[in-house]
């Protein structure tokens, strides 16, 4: 804990997260350089183990790193996965059989009370546990018979934005490590991240468009799918309009009556199979005259009403997310402060949540 | 199909919804009766594989119900479990080794590509795969090697109702035979259902406060959070209104920024350890002066700013979902008529949603 707290250190609204974005080409090439050897220990160590099954362990935006490595460990290594409901342990006292299982468990503080003990009984059940922190020190760092540190430094604005792109890389190039590939498709990542970030005033520019939205809809599908989750929880707790995502597919049943030209959609559309994917649902956007706003490739942007082109030649759609939720932190930032609210400091929020 | 579509049939706004709504105490009765005896069977030859583990695949409200299967499973019978991300199949070919998995797919119509598809090719990967559909022709029901028949009849309104009750208590008596259960816990349920749905008035008077909502947000915990999910989407599919749900834990994680005196909560209070895990959140939520509206047992009703009385004396947690949701499927469908449109035919919804 820092003795000021980020309100008193914000002299200008959204100094602190203005920063921390500001960080973030530096730190992916922090993971790269220090971290990236023990991250290859430690999958090295638990390939080894042979795990079975995978249950990923997480809440608020860690919840969507976390969604991020299913999408990885299904897809690269053709491990089973499962998002774990944590009342099941916490409020009901389950107890699986959870030999051959891998349990990983991602927060940014490691200090979650009810992380901590889903953790504990995960190991006591049988699981190989790996905790994904940003506080080497920390409880759960602790309890978990493994640990990867995400070296992203300390976070202070309440919004994560550099604890994210850490534990998405940091993520990446554990299941690399597992899958026994050199994770050098992540090497691109500090050069591209830096060029999206300069592009600061394209971005001031299209935040004007969600000045006066009421609701927004985020769509994506495959491996953009945790950045639509995670857009929406970052334009949420910034501005504090009602933003929801969907995977395409399930845009369509249902949530897609909601659509119409005055609620605009955001669709993260990557480079490769997951926004090939999504093709039908954007056409159906378009046939409903939904003001669609795309971020990924030129041909992609050029079809929408309006968006930000991710410079993804020559990165592999499985590490675009790094990339695809920059415009969108952003986009967060840009469109609160056109509202005149301090993205440092949203109401009501704490940086280590309680929740037990 | 049939000949008429489901706007021309409906004379009044909502007559089919209504009707369909309406008929599940009697569907609860025949799923005891004349279902139950089939669900053992095929549990019990399901049973005798020892699965090791559990995944949920489902779109739209039926997901919603996987995911009360999920937490069932968990607590019940101690099986990890996962909720497939049906894209790293369909859009990426991964082809994860599912011996001793169960994959269980959930489906009103059977009749989705893509879910034909991802269980297809789990069959082939070594799953024992299950279906949960409300017709044994469909494609779905074919390609498993296990059925189970919700025999909810027809549904015609597009807002799916008496089919997610169907499923929800499939899925018990499913789960309760895995376990070597009898089920008997859900006996109360149709008549509990009958005297839910008989206080259509009383919803009435409760719809109009939301009738100029902007947005929502739903929260519970445990096993009422598949209701609070089923709740936002069945808001969503007919009124329009934005509806974000949240688990308690998560909503501290971010979304709570967005709550305040205007942005109304509806509260899914179970009579058990989630109802009782959830009072943080609540006390927090009062604390903040949100209107809070709880469906749940008396004394939660009463020390919200509004609720709905669940007659839960005597109803095993496990099975409340069933009777939670009755009230909140009649919010939506009594907003909805309140602000003049149709709950039977949203816009831009197919009943059978051919996405791939």
């Amino acid at each position: 804990m820092s003795a000021t707290s980020p309100a008193e250190e914000s002299e200008q609204p959204g100094r602190i997260m203005a920063g921390e974005m500001a960080e973030q080409p530096a730190m992916l090439r922090r993971i790269l350089d220090e971290g990236a050897p023990g991250i290859r220990e430690t999958a090295a160590g638990i390939a080894a183990r042979k795990p079975r099954f995978v249950l990923l362990t997480a809440r608020g935006s860690s919840d969507n790193a976390a969604l991020y490595a299913k999408y990885l460990l299904e897809i690269r290594l053709g491990l089973p996965c499962g998002l774990a409901s944590m009342s099941t342990t916490t409020a009901y006292g389950a107890r699986p059989d959870l030999r051959d299982v891998l349990v990983v468990t991602v927060s940014q503080s490691g200090g979650s009370p009810d992380l901590v003990a889903s953790t504990r009984a995960a190991r006591d059940a049988g699981a190989i546990t790996l905790a994904v922190t940003n506080n080497r020190d920390s409880p759960l760092a602790a309890v978990s018979e493994h640990h990867i540190d995400i070296l992203a430094g300390p976070e202070k604005a309440l919004p994560a934005t550099k604890t994210y792109t850490a534990s998405l890389l940091s993520l990446y190039l554990f299941v690399e490590g597992l899958a026994g590939g050199d994770g050098s498709a992540a090497a691109v990542l500090p050069e591209r991240a830096g060029e999206i970030l300069a592009r600061r005033a394209e971005v001031k520019a299209l935040a004007s468009r969600y000045r006066f939205a009421e609701r927004m809809v985020i769509t994506s599908r495959g491996y953009g799918y945790p950045t639509a989750k995670e857009a929406a929880l970052k334009l949420m707790e910034t501005s504090y309009i009602p933003a929801l995502s969907y995977s395409g597919a399930d845009l369509l049943h249902g949530p897609l009556a909601m659509v119409d030209n005055i609620s605009p959609v955001i669709a993260v559309v990557t480079d490769g199979r997951g926004g090939e994917a999504l093709q039908p649902v954007l056409d159906r956007l378009r046939g409903r005259g939904a003001d669609l706003f795309v971020v990924g490739p030129e041909a992609q942007v050029e079809a929408a009403s309006a968006g930000f082109v991710l410079p993804t030649a020559g990165v592999a759609e499985e590490v675009q997310p790094v990339l695809e939720i920059l415009p969108l932190q952003m986009l967060a930032y840009e469109v609160t402060i056109a509202r005149g609210q301090d993205p440092d400091a949203p109401r009501a929020l704490a940086k280590v949540t309680e929740t037990r």
